[in-house]
């Protein structure tokens, strides 16, 4: 049982970022409106929220700009048609996945950007590729943090041996990151530990990013952030791929800085969410991705499942034992 | 953080309860069709459910017999036309509801009955008359829980003082109840040592039953069998009162005792659950609800909310702040 201060306590440093356009653009292939975007700006201007990720800086060579929203490609005159010179508390952020940004064009100095943070975004076998990346948006200037993705399937010694690597480099956060949302809040507890350790050693912070296919983002994020880790993505209305990710209107309820306020988020997901499940755009709990997070599988075959509008959830749970 | 093997493996004496038709007749006030109930029945003996709530043994006195299904009153009969001589390993259970019971006349002798635990449901300030219920159900050979409701909003001091009360009486389980759906896992942990310890005193088992509002049902029930709980209640969806209750498909995924088995329990939803929803049958977690479990408020208004289709969360949000 942890120390009976935690719950009414809170820790400073801890941070809340927004993903809701970058994981929950993986829903809706990035076409936000403007609209949409900008009273998301506000909102999480309003309720608090330090960090605001836009979506991806993916590469143009690898994907068509004309079958994605521009937010797949975040372009800084884009980012600044909504947030302007961004004079408010609230810092920008976009996601850049190892292999599929052109970083050295693409990523300009920050001085002459409205983005603050560059979340790099690797698996386990590419982490020299995230140190590269990582090394030059430091350069340029801002904040780094990395997502080691999908580790709910790593060994712990490979994981050790990459973020003993990434602690050498100039990144400020390393994020654990339960892409399957296969973890249990122990398992959470657990892995919290090694990187915390890690991050002592390196005077790093640690971030979580959690999926909800067993109705545990939530859980598993508040387990986190009393194990000391202070990065916290979430979403609004749980907006993400798949089982989508860590409610941000949960989150902002929970957390005790005054600084937080979970009343513009309702009013958000009021005015904006309602209307893009309306038009069609689906994702959150349901048994397909309860499975696969049970398996420790990727969600490519639950996001199928949902994409043909199936629901023989016997004949799918079958199935996915039988890929195990 | 637990210990290392916690996770791995299982305890024996857990035992899985399927409130269902109980918490889930709440929400169609009990009209479940004998197909519904002989599927659960048949799921339950499957997927190794070791207990089957059928419904409330209500008063006939306080409830018209016309105005709901035959659930809420669960007559031995109906129960018997279901499950025959009940020759398996799972146990049949009713509520009974401390004022709103007839037990001594509706409650009849265990040798001639299907049923083997009678739950008893007390708020704190009912305690003696809980009492008399218990010692009436265990002289009448029947195993025997009991539920304090609400406790979230309980002091510390009043529930020592009332489980202290019932570890006098021959109760076999302990109930924690998160009605409110308002604790977070921390606060589970530290109601659990609460439970434990004067469960240990008396020599009495602890039971946890959890709700949905904030989406920890599961998390908090995960916790608490973590911290040596082992009666687990759990409905299949999640059916049950507001917000719903620890979804059984999650839970039995959880379990490690391979006498569990969640594969029926998918069969189960896909076959009947569907119906029920499309039939206009609502529950689940939603932003009313988790409006009421953060303020720790009674669900009430949050489900008027729902029977009349809003979705002004924000003004809801307005109304219940003001209550509290």
């Amino acid at each position: 049982m942890k120390e009976i201060s935690k719950l009414m306590e809170y820790r400073a440093g801890v941070r809340v970022v927004d993903a809701t356009m970058r994981d929950g653009g993986l829903v809706n292939d990035f076409y936000f409106s403007d609209d949409f975007v900008k009273a998301l700006y506000h909102t999480n201007i309003r309720a608090g929220v330090d960090y605001m990720e836009f979506g991806y800086k993916a590469s143009k060579e690898m994907f068509d700009v004309n079958k994605f929203g521009k937010w797949k490609f975040s372009n800084d005159d884009d980012i600044r048609a909504i947030v302007g010179d961004n004079d408010t508390d609230l810092k920008i952020a976009v996601m850049a996945d190892v292999g599929r940004c052109d970083y050295k064009k693409d990523i300009i100095n920050r001085a002459d950007s409205p983005i603050d943070l560059i979340r790099v975004a690797t698996y386990l076998n590419s982490i020299p590729g995230a140190v590269d990346m990582i090394e030059d948006a430091a350069n340029k200037g801002y904040e780094v943090s990395c997502n080691i993705m999908a580790i709910s399937n790593a060994q712990e010694g490979d994981l050790r041996a990459a973020l003993d690597i990434l602690g050498q480099a100039p990144v400020d956060v390393f994020y654990i990151v339960d892409s399957f949302g296969a973890m249990y809040p122990e398992q959470v507890a657990r892995l919290a530990d090694v990187y915390m350790n890690m991050a002592a050693k390196y005077n790093k912070k640690v971030g979580i990013h959690a999926h909800n296919n067993q109705q545990l983002a939530f859980a598993n994020t508040i387990e986190a952030v009393g194990d000391g880790v202070d990065w916290l993505d979430a979403t609004y209305a749980s907006m993400g791929r798949g089982a989508g990710n860590c409610a941000m209107e949960l989150l902002l309820g929970f957390l005790k800085n005054p600084k937080y306020n979970v009343y513009p988020a309702i009013q958000f997901i009021e005015e904006h969410i309602g209307k893009l499940k309306k038009d069609g755009v689906v994702w959150g709990y349901d048994l397909q991705y309860l499975m696969t997070g049970l398996l420790n599988q990727h969600p490519r075959s639950a996001i199928q499942f949902t994409k043909e509008k199936r629901t023989d959830y016997a004949e799918f749970y079958r199935e996915v034992v039988a890929q195990d």
